[in-house]
């Protein structure tokens, strides 16, 4: 049988109020009765009941995290990273995937607040106005991890996306290509899509002979970059297009499906780059040349701002850049 | 400010136990009075403190599940198989992941135990007895689910591996291939590969000019496929080997990949199928055929299993078999 607060308060030789103060660090002991306390949880590998524990402490040392689709290789990262820092921290993550749907995630807040976590990370590709209302509303530090959406004051982990953008159109420039396509999804006034666009075309307007080709996929998925194989292709005959930079590794991949079904080959035909360097880049055959967004140590700092905001309410730091790379592989090569 | 008990029991014109009773489900009450303190609830938009009600009523709602990795595609089926089914009987998951590491996974046995969770399913490829111990202590219900290994009396889901084995070999066989390789991984008595090895090996025997060629793996990985590339490779042109039926996915895209690097191309110099259905299996080009595991059903029945014994504890049926499928796609062809 477990031991229970009593055997400590026994063992210990002291009140079951005052175990219950050290366990929960709510009112000071002296640094003797504490360590007294502490030998007899140790003695007897008494676990307090952390059920009771949260109603007591008002600490449920719980982050909730809500994901579209844990499925996608960069969100799992993302989680792996959040995971094994708040483990170090203490925390435990309480997943919900939402898979897309709005009344889900609005479901979860709730959920979310009864569950009394602590903080919150929202990993949504949609911008849900209401789930915005309720994360206002519960008044507790969270942060918004997106590959698609940007918003003003949100607090946020992110990278560069207008330096990477220009940077990678550079690349594709100084191997020869000067015909390079930009796939792009729908141009929304808080998209992503509006700073890599900007850094494509700096690239572009910077040199000679290049001119600027955008092209909009209906979504972000590899479905979606398969399904503009047929008109792209047209294009491509018709502007007589070298490269083709993606926004989204996912259009990338369905993209050089579509060329591999059809007898167009990568890079001899046209050079493929990608953005995002998700799992499936590297393990492609040709290697997808792309954007390496961190994705772990995206998800690592996100949490690490959670629980630092908890310590110190006046964090100011709203958005946190991290480092990309540009990843050279198989894709890509001198016209 | 939102709305408590006693507002709800004043509106209701009940007592607080009375209405602690409906939501609880804790005693009888009469339909009527039943009627008076739900509509109470939703006109007050009342949300009972989860936390404390797990007190009251000992239930948390909550199935804890353990995965190894979540980053892999047919975990995140699974889980979200279990997800989606957990949902429609208001069951809310703990998702645990121990990448692996064994320390971790006897933690969250303790951390699942603290936050009473109701069952708890198993998706770890590493057969740990202690944690099987901890399993056996907590009393709860539980399911392993997994893909390398077979414990007898373990509560399972599963396909009939043998079967699946036995007919994509004879589906190679009827392309009229005859030096059939089969990867494997380490015959470990628990290993389902036995099972596996047994369809195959009866497929090759039932046909003349067959013979068995067993080939082992270091791992389960892509990469320990890519690895056995060159000396499988030194096999094949001794043996004169036409197909390769490989006992995962994993290993099926990493020789396919050193196939690539190595210009053998995919069918014509040799067919190669796989065993999962794994996510990059459809978007791999040539895409792999394969032995499709319907993990997010395996998932779904799980938890279904989990709650039909929470309701009754006599459930006897321990390992439920799915059915499984032949997906015929381009990486085979007839010789």
């Amino acid at each position: 049988m477990s031991a229970t607060i009593k055997d400590v308060a026994k063992l210990a030789g002291v009140s079951i109020s005052t175990v219950s103060r050290v366990i929960n660090n709510s009112k000071p002991v002296s640094n003797e009765v504490k360590k007294k306390v502490l030998d007899a949880v140790n003695e007897l590998g008494y676990k307090p009941n952390e059920v009771a524990r949260t109603l007591v402490t008002k600490r449920s040392y719980l982050i909730g995290v809500v994901v579209t689709d844990i499925g996608n290789s960069y969100i799992a990262e993302m989680v792996r990273g959040i995971e094994e820092v708040g483990k170090m921290y203490n925390y435990d993550i309480l997943l919900c995937s939402s898979y897309g749907d709005l009344e889900a995630e609005l479901k979860f807040m709730q959920l979310l607040k009864r569950k009394q976590v602590e903080g919150i990370i929202l990993l949504s590709e949609i911008v849900n106005e209401e789930v915005i209302d309720k994360l206002d509303e519960l008044k507790i530090p969270f942060v918004y991890l997106n590959r698609y959406f940007y918003i003003e004051d949100f607090p946020t982990v992110t990278i560069d996306d207008y330096q990477a953008s220009y940077e990678m159109t550079n690349y594709l420039i100084n191997l020869g290509h000067r015909k390079i396509a930009y796939v792009t999804v729908n141009e929304d006034e808080y998209s992503l899509e509006n700073f890599k666009i900007a850094g494509y075309r700096k690239a572009i307007e910077e040199v000679d002979g290049c001119e600027e080709i955008l092209y909009s996929a209906k979504g972000y998925s590899i479905d979606d970059g398969y399904e503009m194989g047929r008109d792209f292709l047209k294009l491509r005959d018709k502007l007589g297009i070298t490269a083709v930079f993606c926004s989204h590794d996912e259009h990338a991949i369905g993209l050089m499906n579509y060329f591999y079904d059809n007898n167009i080959r990568v890079p001899e035909d046209i050079s493929v780059a990608g953005y995002g360097d998700i799992k499936i880049a590297s393990i492609y055959r040709p290697r997808l040349t792309t954007v390496k967004e961190p994705h772990y140590d995206i998800g690592a700092v996100a949490i690490r701002k959670i629980i630092k905001e908890l310590k110190d309410k006046d964090q100011k730091e709203t958005i946190i850049k991290l480092p990309f790379q540009i990843v050279k592989r198989e894709s890509c090569e001198k016209i």
